[in-house]
């Protein structure tokens, strides 16, 4: 099979998001179902995806398992992996983690740009470490088959979930902290620990935490995938883009204020470069996503590994922590 | 006015217990309305504790000033300041705080067992210090006129809080963790904190957290407020028993569970001793609450003292916290 997954993405889609997708060679996709949403705004927001998706059914299908993705591409339709970028879906109740379970939900961030009952944030002065409800929530999540995902949450609580999880766990829209220092980029040590415990990141290519240099070419940003495998190992790296569809004004405030706070707060853009960064300048469309394989073959990966960053880390992972995945 | 305050009591509270406190000498007391409940629920706790105390406004009328206080005592009724011990009522709103306070809240701790969004808890194995939301609604108490109790939360995020706060600080129903060491317990450090900014602290009469030696007579109790009156200072030790009504086993379950666990979680209580805590041995009945003023005189305070440490304490802080406190 070849085809691409991406690890992440955001923002409104529409029919012509997965015609698009389609059209790059990408076969699945973690869509962001909510950054803020409690339990009840959770299901509003699947339910509307449901929506979507059914009224695109001949583009578009949702994936629970591994196989749904395979599927998908050999029916020349985008898999949807449904996944929220925060815990408040829980309402702090251990019980409502195998009900998004059973009703698709299969990635779930730990917390969000905050520190929450589950965890810390990366944005937080202090990351506490894994707090009480993420132990409980972690163990759950691993028994009812959702992977976990710290791509916002802060280092050392990303160190004490890989501990924590029974089963491998993501960072599905990040990159290295020593390639390019941001505050939700992940330090070596949580690189190395994600590859020791098969565990997967997925390569960002949002300007704000990917920096100029890697944005300027598919060539230096495959560069920097290599620089990331040197550091992850080949079975941990794989592609979460941070793409965002459609996204406008009131979207940014939302995704970085939510109803937290009535300043400013810029997530990972800057009071510098506040709105909305420009795409990598090989990402201009999501038709350039096409560019990756040989962008990966032109610094010097063989086809195997060609395969495993753009699907089968993903597809692995998955079978390992999804409900249902050997159905 | 010669009155007792009780700065934080719990359970289901009806007509004998204000009977019982009034009895006793006391003339207010902040009732706890909710542990885990979020905004809907705690909506529904205010709409039970209005109708509780409707129907008996012979006897209890709601406080949203010291002055309510002041005439409540003197109308010979008990003064009921509706409370929260975790700021879940909030669900993560900045914009919820200033109405929760104008319907009638006047205190709210800023989490309870676990961490959460605000700060870390006594309880969790790091306390993170105040988190950003928590310092974002520490502002908004001050300014709507809240007052914010740090009894379950962690030493640091309360050393934080104190900093943070426009306004000095409670925290309600602790003691002293170098008289009686217990995670629940605050620090020397807190305590004085708290002493040079105004704030007070609510010695408790909770057994778990008071220790066999401090519960045995009415005199060893007021000798634990004395020490502690040494480390914090006279204008910052008063009263906050602690003490529950008509609690029963599934009211410590949700307690101490909540819904965040389908294990168990003790509390302030252990394994060797999980169920309901015996009172002091010098505080069988409510009515008992009239030996503190004779305690306190016992072990040495002058009248003005003890007039600080039953009621004038608190009111002075709510006078300096509360929404309207000056109409």
């Amino acid at each position: 099979m070849n085809t691409l997954i991406d690890g992440l993405q955001c923002g409104h889609f529409d029919r012509e998001s997965f015609a698009e997708l389609k059209s790059a060679g990408v076969g699945g996709v973690v869509v962001t179902c909510g950054f803020w949403e409690g339990a009840l705004e959770s299901l509003d927001s699947l339910g509307r995806w449901r929506d979507l998706i059914r009224e695109n059914s001949d583009v578009v299908r949702v994936a629970l398992t591994p196989a749904d993705i395979v599927a998908a591409t050999e029916e020349g339709k985008v898999a949807a992996i449904l996944g929220f970028q925060n815990a408040n879906l829980f309402e702090g109740r251990i019980r409502l983690v195998e009900m998004f379970a059973e009703l698709g939900v299969r990635v779930v961030q730990l917390t969000y740009n905050n520190q929450n009952e589950l965890a810390g944030s990366c944005y937080e002065a202090e990351d506490s470490g894994l707090a009480r409800f993420g132990k409980e929530v972690i163990l759950e999540m691993n028994r009812v088959g959702m992977l976990v995902d710290c791509s916002h949450v802060g280092n050392r609580s990303t160190l004490d979930a890989i501990e924590a999880s029974e089963k491998p766990i993501a960072v599905t829209h990040a990159n290295a902290d020593s390639l390019f220092p941001h505050k939700r980029n992940k330090s070596d040590d949580v690189l190395k620990a994600l590859g020791e415990t098969g565990g997967v990141i997925g390569c960002a290519a949002y300007r704000n935490i990917t920096g100029d240099y890697y944005c300027k070419t598919i060539e230096t940003w495959c560069e920097m995938v290599a620089k990331t495998v040197e550091i992850a190992g080949i079975d941990s790296v794989a592609i979460g883009t941070d793409r965002s569809h459609n996204f406008t004004a009131p979207d940014y405030a939302w995704m970085r204020m939510g109803r937290w706070t009535r300043g400013i707060d810029y997530g990972a853009a800057s009071a510098a470069r506040p709105g909305k960064a420009p795409p990598p300048d090989w990402f201009l469309t999501l038709q350039d996503l096409d560019k990756i394989p040989n962008g990966l073959r032109t610094v010097g990966f063989s086809e195997e590994e060609v395969a495993k960053i753009t699907h089968q880390n993903w597809l692995r992972l998955y079978g390992e922590t999804f409900r249902n995945s050997d159905s």
